[in-house]
């Protein structure tokens, strides 16, 4: 099945917000054997739209669309592709009936323009979008498929989810090679000497391995072509184990893990509670901690303690602030101490340094201490200097904060089951 | 100049990297007073390449290309450009010795199959690359001009920036009609709405009138054509001051204004300082206001209380949590009480909820309750249920915690200066 993309919206043609629903989708076309052969932008412009979704019904079997589905006058994709297809749009009362109760459950009379998102054609069927008021089109005639989904990245990714890519599935099961990979996560070595380290793997072609710099870390990436998603993990199941007995404790995740998770397995896994003391990272370490779903198990709770006067208030030794600074690895060291007993947790991590862009205490921006402390090892910290932007280097430090985190639990409680 | 834009490269297609080239010319291209219809994608494939070039060279002025530069068989470009030109290509001595030159230089000999990268069409001259390997190719016949650039973005942006732009700002001077955009951020108003608040706006051509939704609220993108960026601006700023009229106290800032900065601004003229308890954000919202260069001015501290014993260790009313549970807005209130006068702030916002997957309290994920407390007004809260996943749960709540706070502020510390 040969497929196309096009994202639709002036914004995007403006490089107002960046089209991140082609790579959603062109990543997720291979599973399912679907080659894709051209991606486009287009704006809100009825002929221009009009001109491209024609092209792509002429010459794809699959045509994606993102965008455009909106209730403004700006919003066309649901003509231009009626033009398309010559056929006329009408209103559906099933569907007319959800949109009026979608607003009445937020307690809000629906304005008219909202009735053009309860339009069909002939050849169209609703696809359910709960998370918005835009229903996706499913379009057929003559063996092409149109799909109109919405742009708002979190209604598009459930729709295809939930609702396309399964019905794609079914479609193009049996008659389908697919393309599996799997991407290996690793930290505290250079993407040249993992390329080293693995270049024996290198020359296979099926499964084929590319190495990649991002980032958290080197990443591996092996990727088979087979009849089935079995087959093609069969194909690659030697090749992963192989890698993973090269590189050892360096691979900490795989595909969608994040270090952050890997974390949150460790700690569960020796049953272990966490609790953080913040400065420079503002929040940012117990945030994404606590992205991960269930992390209330394992993490304590946290404080963003952004001044000195704060961080003694809740237990850090005013004479460590006095005589080494707030900005310093025995005041992170002390965080982590004093947050560790403040909430009693079996694990503390203290962040304190210089997020920018003027500097503290004379240090400069991107200066960064974290602190590690815990009852079953000795208290141990992470100093270094990185000057990228005030986001860049808060990033960065809790990504530290983080490794350093893991790094610690591996020695001292024993290893991941590979 | 009607431009278009084509990035080279099947990595693209397969989503293993984000196109952001296309959207760092899209976004320069306005100023330049050049038009951008479409952008598009395609993988290296001879025949697709060529296909989608000759399109681009009938239809448009300018061709922007981006990727397929390199020096290893799939590297396509030149020879597609050459094809749909119907020329022929031949080494250029002058480029063959810079990049002899350009290996030499890291002592290395160069391989055979870089020479590529020194070959030439008549209609083609080369633009310098000083980052990589790969010059880029001008291309200029009967008034239609193909621009070919590499695509790793430090050597495209440089190229963009030193050669190409100026080029383009020769061509277009005098002839240029540039377009110039200001962006009003609103709140509280769902598109429709906003939409029907502007509809008598709508109909103007020059400025033209685009409505977004975003995360963060709806944003209406003013866009004005003129000889000169101050006239466009003489023309936007009338239709600016209608809709700032119409939409009142819901517009809180234009461009690159965020909520946090706009909060920032307003706690520092009114010599405000904030403190947070966040329990289901678990540090986002405290993360967000420390993304503000200058926050710890205002910025006190905040609370991660990630369970109900940490809440009433830092000072919640346990009566409360009995009564109406840690999930609710009576909780939320006591949250940003406790909080500011324990950190002795002038305000004081709290937030719980559920932010899933999983039911807490019996209260379903994306139940969210935001409280607020200042001693200069009377507690206040908002309460909604938003059920998108985890991480947009999380955004949302303090997208609404930013919301609240700032229309308090204005409420009851006077307006922001339009």
């Amino acid at each position: 099945m040969q497929a196309e993309l096009i994202s639709i919206g002036t914004e995007l043609l403006l490089g107002e917000i960046l089209d991140t629903n082609a790579q959603y989708l062109a990543a997720r076309l291979p599973a399912l054997g679907i080659d894709l052969f051209y991606t486009s932008k287009v704006g809100d412009n009825m002929d221009r739209l009009t001109e491209v979704i024609e092209r792509a019904w002429g010459r794809s079997d699959l045509v994606l669309t993102t965008g455009g589905l909106g209730p403004t006058e700006d919003d066309l994709t649901r003509e231009a592709i009626a033009r398309v297809l010559g056929e006329e749009s009408s209103v559906d009362p099933e569907l007319e009936r959800q949109l009026r109760e979608f607003f009445a459950q937020r307690s809000a009379t629906m304005p008219e323009r909202n009735l053009k998102q309860a339009m069909l054609i002939p050849s169209s069927r609703a696809i359910p979008n709960p998370r918005g008021t835009a229903p996706g089109w499913w379009v057929e005639r003559q063996g092409h498929i149109i799909v109109a989904m919405p742009g708002p990245p979190s209604e598009m990714q459930r729709m295809w989810e939930r609702e396309v890519a399964p019905e794609l599935e079914r479609r193009t099961a049996g008659q389908r090679t697919v393309l599996v990979t799997r991407t290996l996560k690793t930290m505290g070595i250079g993407e040249g000497h993992v390329d080293e380290l693995v270049s024996p793997l290198l020359k296979s072609t099926n499964p084929s391995i590319g190495v990649y710099a991002r980032p958290d870390g080197v990443q591996l990436r092996i990727a088979a072509k087979a009849s089935s998603r079995e087959e093609a993990q069969r194909l690659m199941q030697p090749l992963e184990e192989e890698m993973r007995r090269i590189l050892g404790d360096a691979v900490w995740g795989a595909d969608d893990d994040t270090l952050e998770s890997a974390i949150g397995d460790l700690l569960q896994r020796n049953h272990l509670t966490l609790a953080t003391m913040e400065s420079c990272t503002g929040g940012l370490l117990a945030n994404t901690i606590t992205n991960v779903p269930g992390s209330s198990a394992y993490f304590r709770s946290g404080l963003v303690a952004y001044n000195a006067e704060t961080k003694i208030a809740w237990g850090v030794d005013p004479e460590i602030i006095a005589q080494y600074g707030a900005i310093s690895a025995e005041c992170a060291r002390d965080m982590a101490r004093a947050v560790r007993e403040r909430l009693n947790a079996d694990v503390g991590v203290g962040i304190t340094g210089v997020a920018g862009p003027d500097p503290e205490e004379e240090k400069p921006p991107g200066t960064i201490h974290v602190g590690f402390d815990a009852a079953f090892t000795v208290p141990q910290h992470v100093s270094y200097q990185f000057a990228q932007g005030r986001e860049a280097v808060k990033r960065r430090a809790v990504t530290t904060a983080l490794a350093l985190t893991r790094r610690v639990l591996l020695e001292s409680k024993g290893h991941e089951p590979v």
